[in-house]
């Protein structure tokens, strides 16, 4: 199989189970549930979730074991879209080519629906803990800690906190907070890359992994989360707003740190293949060469949106 | 003991648990840990966590293990008021008698330390796990499923989305939503009542109860998070700003529903003692009349703030 027709096949599973377990009436008041459903079923890439499956799949496990843990991990990176959106935070208006959540459903509601997913998330994963068995709780128990730490104030909202502070003005007109290269790296590893290694380790957990391999696809699934990033930055510099269904050069607009701007356009496309390179060795010294995670990281790096 | 005795050594002992579990540097940022520990720290009741402590009490289970699932609900509580204050919700200035965390760090970083609240929950109950025993992981699974669904869209967020929707005017001026007295019932008891009942509910399960008895602490609990809900509403018409620590009168002239409102005073008053005397019912045919629930009970509709 490709990898377009593998990309192409997991997202349509994902996007069903994603349809199946959003909230829905009327255990969930309608117009909180519909709000959710707007921005969870806008489309996107499902990099976190497809990345979990095939973690789960590269180390001889059940994809179906992984899918709660890929739809929580979408449900919480759609949360942290709809919040980054908000006028308080990026003040963006369009995502994925629609007017974002708050754009049609007023700010209070996008707070709630954006709440409520990052909540349900937990709610998805303690409700399927596999069949009962110990083991399964161990594992479910163990997942749900990876994803809640990543997820909060010590990795992606973290990560957001200081994003907001860099471009947060002091009395003095001055960002309340200034990176240099290495704090820009800690902030994307915080505010990107955490999900992105949560996703990775989630997989590798769910489907029965040692631990020597579980920090391996961790140790292999940050180069990619920190690759994703630059080339992120680099599309955002280069891309129309047409293909990335965003306002492009609004980083660069609004003063953020950026990869290119730091480093230039050359040498950040040479540093996102050499974290390429470096999930590679990752990956094969754990064995790991007969699985599509490679593929999904040299996507990530030629991705044009 | 007495109650006000009682009360104020759990409450000592939840305010140091809150301070050791909060986020802190340099795990999370200082900018979103600071705003985070200035919310959990600002007092207040501490109903709920006191609720889940006695529950665990009242089935004869050990205080300690109740410790974490009674934090992780009044960082729920209070990532919910930090939400709840925002401009696009409520927009309250005032809360516990110092300025909301909008006020003091902005509406982005208020969102952030909520959302980081939130999740925090989650990783402290499944860090807390118990001994690594079976039979914790499984009690300890069924906390976060209790917990995710009582807070999530289903429960608190879907009881918000309501009371959004009653004060958010469609085009023609008039309210999105009208609530009569059956729904304004429906409304407190997803937007109060679930996280309350999560509370004793968690309590007991911790504590290792039956079904049987979990059922009944349920029941009662549902009983005095209606009470707690309609002496709020009486404390919102009768009390002064001073005693209450936010902007008394604000739900009626924002033409929210309220207990009052519908029922006047006096019935309000009576239903709420009403509601006291069937949890006390459940209680005693579940056996647990030596317990403290029924003292809270009490306290609940008797406080004067």
């Amino acid at each position: 199989m490709s990898l377009s027709a593998y990309l192409e096949a997991r997202r349509t599973e994902i996007d069903a189970a994603l349809a199946a377990w959003l909230p829905a009436p009327p255990e969930t008041p309608a117009v909180v549930a519909d709000a959710m459903r707007y921005s969870v079923t806008a489309g996107g890439k499902r990099l976190r979730p497809v990345l979990c499956l095939a973690s789960a799949e590269a180390v001889g496990g059940d994809r179906a074991s992984a899918m709660p843990a890929a739809c929580a991990i979408e449900f919480i990176h759609t949360y942290s879209l709809i919040h980054d959106d908000l006028p308080a935070m990026d003040n963006d208006t369009m995502r994925r080519g629609r007017p974002t959540l708050h754009v049609v459903a007023g700010e209070g509601m996008a707070i709630l629906a954006g709440d409520g997913l990052l909540t349900e998330a937990f709610a998805l994963l303690s409700r399927h803990a596999g069949t009962g068995r110990a083991a399964d709780a161990a594992r479910t128990l163990r997942v749900i800690q990876v994803i809640a730490v990543a997820a909060g104030s010590a990795g992606m909202v973290g990560g957001q906190a200081l994003d907001l502070a860099c471009v947060t003005s002091d009395p003095s007109g001055r960002p309340a907070l200034a990176l240099d290269a290495d704090g820009l790296r800690v902030m994307h590893g915080r505010k990107t890359g955490a999900l992105i290694r949560a996703a990775a380790v989630a997989g590798a957990i769910m489907g029965g992994a040692t631990d020597a391999t579980i920090a391996a696809i961790d140790a292999a699934a940050a180069e990619l989360g920190l690759a994703f990033q630059i080339v992120d930055d680099l599309l955002d510099v280069e891309g129309a707003s047409h293909d990335l269904g965003k306002t492009a050069g609004k980083d660069a607009a609004a003063g953020k740190p950026t990869y290119p701007a730091l480093y230039g356009v050359t040498q950040s496309r040479a540093m996102a293949d050499a974290c390429l390179a470096r999930a590679e060795t990752s990956l094969v010294r754990a064995g790991l060469t007969d699985s599509r995670l490679l593929d999904i990281g040299r996507w990530i790096v030629a991705r044009e949106n």
